[in-house]
């Protein structure tokens, strides 16, 4: 079926919700206004719909494919990447002294979302490379600019993350890699990493590998960890390309989806590598790229949901099956039958409300850079820093939520590979898992985000909470008012309650036994105050005749569908987050039946 | 991983949960007691543990194959097949007057469980012949039973129920497969049918077809279906096998997961036939099977949760990462990190609170038939209809979602194929979509079950768990009371709440809107029920020293984590519930954002 980027959603999600104007406001974007803004997403929506979802399919069917210690990627994503990378794409929101379009990194997630809709295989070629574009411009040195970055900004070359060992997945500190000073100030690195997505392929002449290992004199754990890059092949001081460098790949998973994503085991046999930044602070410098990355993967959740909303809206409306209480026709088309309905509006309802919360992220990850005076950047980085594990676990949840829901309308259908919907099913069971699994994320809630200022930004999103609630009344009455008000109360009784555990180190259980539970009640319920805000909007577009009075008027009733199906989970997330880490400590292997 | 089937928890759940005794105190099974309750179990355990679960991974990856008109099992399976039928496995709960061995409903469910969880693929199989059964039991000539069903009870031959059309599956009365009279009390049946499991293979000689079709005088609709039975090979006078009949597979569909399942397109080209039961009544009598085969798939979704579960549970015992709040110790069992135990402890309660409402199913399920008078007979049989929808489609999204955690919990590795997570994953997807979607059940439980006899099943389940609530004090304080007592008033209140709405038929689709909602949370507070009845079991043993003391603490230990992590959705869901028709009604399309 075929995919079409919801542009009119997108931007309404940018200026309504996420408050992307304040970003314009800031006078740190010269290039970009509200018309830069729609005509970005129209064209990455074309690209999208034109390039990438023609080759989702065939790139699930085959993949890439590994052969003789090299990677081919799947049927037509070389030469669409390189048409993609031509396009300027893959320099959206970098700097223009690198080459790139210098425009918000707000607009970019907004304008990757259909990237990843159209072909979430091929999208996350890419996304690696912005966050190796990330890191560089933070932490590389001028020389590491401009041999790499621009390259990586015009898309010639793409980056590769490579973090994890076999024995170091979500513990980083227990990596292993070595890299020994060359003397002439390039080291020599060795070892073994796992799970390097688009780690290796035909599509360009270089990739950019950004590779975690300790140097010979590093302390143990995490404060013995430094970022190195070491290029595919090697750069010479002209800029031309010189020799294979020393490392490989030496296979590719076979994975559950994603397909066309190859996902590479690679040896380092000590190959030539440059240090980026400072020595032992490779685990922080690498955290500046994860966590735009972390972004950028909640954007996958909601851009597989949506193309999986899509999918299945399009199936309701088009395959009849029994009779309507609401048209009394025989052979209705399902979508006219309520419980199809219910499934399709809340799959909606839910992909609004993670599109808001990453773009949310996105705006205030621009302000945190850009805003005009430092107590304002430091406000927006709180926000930034606690809405990044919620816009990340909760939309990736969501993602495999909603396309499982898009399987289940599609019925017998839905199960047959041919369909389509089982794809999007596979496809969306990775983004929970990467770039730091959800319960990494809530624990980095909990555990850093949560307290790093005293709760002061939990308590400023409750208040700014408050506010919209406050307005909400002129919208509504009763239930999905209160359905707001109980829930915003929640997340205060939630908060209030950790940040007391957390006083005391005995309690460290009680807060990890929470975490998860906090996560998803906070992007429960902020999520239904980005609908909130997109219904107060779009009340006075209508009001103001501004704009498709069907689709406006859909907003508003949107808000009510997520307030009936998902604000009530407020109050029993709640009464998770209160289970305590002692009654799990209770549940052993023993307990829990396990084989004697 | 190696499969354990998990005897004690079955026969646990059967005896302490379920109630199992009352079945074996009305006396129709006079070869059923304790001892053999265990013997049955513990032979089930090992024919999954040795002949089905080895042969789980190589069913997944090779498939059954169509080639030339014909389907041949996946490798291996047809002599396993053949080994399970001559175990006596095939007849477990039929009549020993057509050869079975005559034990309760509820036992054979739980004997099944390993079955499934073992091979899901393949358990369909003699699940499949089961259904026939049932039908012929009920509704087949004495000849028909001489000559199909002594058969299929053996397990000499298999069964397919051939329902689906292209055009008809959920709303069934749109089927057009013909069956015409051929003068000499046989038909002639033509017609395609799709979806039929296991409706050709190479395991048996021949497959007895179950197939709707309609009379050339039948009225239109539902009421013109009527049901014949076509074997692939004719059988002659004296019970030899004739010429192969008209009918033949034209393809199987490559699905999602089941990949050793083969899903046919079957057609009819004049197949020979025999009307089983009255004309026109083969929608009736087909449901006659379909019910027990909804209970059947039900455990298919606590067998796959229980399958995910231990492959989760001996990864977190294996993989280590990171340090534990609990031992302090650096490079911990994963298992000790609280939201792993979180994940594995939620995994667990959810599995026994299906396993449970399953099994009481199939507890009820024996007492109407058998109980000693007929007043405790329409009691039994309508919480058997109370129950099955709910069996089937609460425990089938419970095995989704608990496969999708038992992946979450094995990290990066849960979406290599390798490991095994994922075919649980893919294989669990199938169980909300057959027997009738998980809308269908939520449908016919809101619509036909709810109201059938005046709400008066719900409201003696209301009752029982009222009861079972009084007990609880004694062994818990506070919360976990609290949360039983609130889940009940919800479960009360919503039943009210649609008993009224249901006598106005313009409030259809509110009736209809509150569909899925009601049925989760009469699954969510059943479950509670079906865990809290547990423990009150549990502790009485645990006070008479009967059994493992850390498992029995367990089982108390389970209630109150899922009290904690389930039963506060019950106000969530009774919010849904009331959400009504009229607010889905305006979802258009266009509301929902359908591109113009």
């Amino acid at each position: 079926m075929t995919y079409r980027a919801p542009v009119r959603d997108l931007a309404f999600s940018l200026e309504a919700v996420a408050g992307v104007d304040r970003v314009a406001a800031t006078g740190a974007f010269p290039d970009y206004d509200r018309d830069v803004m729609g005509a970005v997403l129209e064209a990455a929506g074309q690209v999208a719909e034109t390039l990438l979802a023609p080759l989702n399919r065939i790139g699930d069917q085959k993949g890439a494919t590994y052969a003789n210690g090299a990677v081919t990627a799947a049927p037509g994503f070389a030469d669409a990447y390189r048409e993609f990378a031509a396009g300027g794409w893959t320099g959206l929101a970098a700097s223009p002294a690198h080459g790139g379009q210098g425009l918000p990194k707000a607009l970019e997630l907004a304008a990757f979302e259909p990237v990843h809709s159209a072909n979430m295989a091929f999208g996350l070629c890419p996304m690696l490379s912005l966050a190796a574009i990330e890191a560089l411009e933070a932490h590389g040195t001028d020389r590491q600019k401009e041999t790499y970055l621009t390259k990586l900004v015009s898309g010639e070359w793409t980056g590769a993350m490579c973090l994890t060992e076999p024995q170091a997945g979500s513990d980083l500190g227990a990596l292993t890699s070595q890299a020994v000073p060359n003397g002439d100030g390039s080291y020599s690195l060795t070892g073994q990493k796992i799970y390097i997505t688009w780690g290796d392929h035909d599509a360009t002449d270089n990739i950019v590998h950004m590779v975690l290992a300790r140097l010979p004199d590093a302390p143990p754990g995490p404060k013995g960890i430094s970022l190195f890059l070491a290029p595919k092949v090697l750069v010479n001081s002209d800029g031309s390309l010189g020799a294979r460098n020393a490392f490989r790949p030496v296979g590719v998973e076979h994975k559950l989806g994603i397909h066309a994503s190859p996902t590479c085991v690679m040896a380092y046999e000590g190959a030539t590598a440059e240090l980026v930044g400072r020595p032992n602070e490779g685990l922080a410098h690498m955290f500046t790229m994860m966590n735009a990355a972390r972004v950028a993967v909640g954007v996958e959740g909601v851009a597989i949901a949506e193309r999986a909303f899509q999918q299945a809206l399009a199936y309701a409306l088009d395959r009849r099956q029994g009779r309507s209480p609401w048209t009394g026709e025989p052979g209705a088309p399902i979508f006219d039958h309520p419980d199809v309905r219910r499934m399709l509006s809340v799959m909606k309802a839910r992909i609004e409300a993670g599109r808001g919360i990453c773009l949310s992220t996105g705006v205030a990850a621009d302000l945190a850079k850009h805003a005009g005076d430092a107590d304002d950047r430091r406000f927006w980085k709180g926000r930034e820093d606690l809405l990044t594990p919620i816009a990340k676990a909760w939309s990736t949840d969501m993602g495999v939520e909603v396309a499982s829901m898009g399987v289940q309308v599609h019925g017998g259908m839905g199960f047959i590979e041919e369909t389509g919907a089982a794809q999007h099913y596979r496809d969306a069971r990775i983004a929970p898992i990467y770039e730091g699994t959800n319960g990494i994320q809530a624990m980095d809630l909990v555990g850093r985000k949560l307290s790093q200022d005293g709760g002061d930004s939990a308590k400023a999103i409750i208040a700014d909470m408050t506010a919209t609630l406050a307005d909400l009344h002129h919208l509504y009455q009763g239930k999905p008012v209160e359905r707001f008000a109980n829930a915003i109360e929640a997340v205060r009784d939630a908060t209030l309650w950790l940040l007391d555990r957390k006083q005391d180190p005995a309690r460290a259980d009680d807060v990890l036994a929470a975490a998860d539970a906090y996560l998803k009640l906070m992007g429960d319920v902020i999520g239904g105050w980005m609908l909130a805000k997109g219904a107060l909007a779009a009340a006075d577009r209508l009001k103001a005749g501004d704009g498709d009075p069907a689709w406006l008027q859909g907003k508003i009733d949107l808000y009510e569908v997520y307030a009936a199906n998902v604000l009530g989970h407020a109050s029993s997330r709640l009464a998770a987050v209160g289970q305590g880490g002692g009654l799990l400590m209770r549940m052993t292997a023993q307990a829990l039946g396990a084989a004697a």
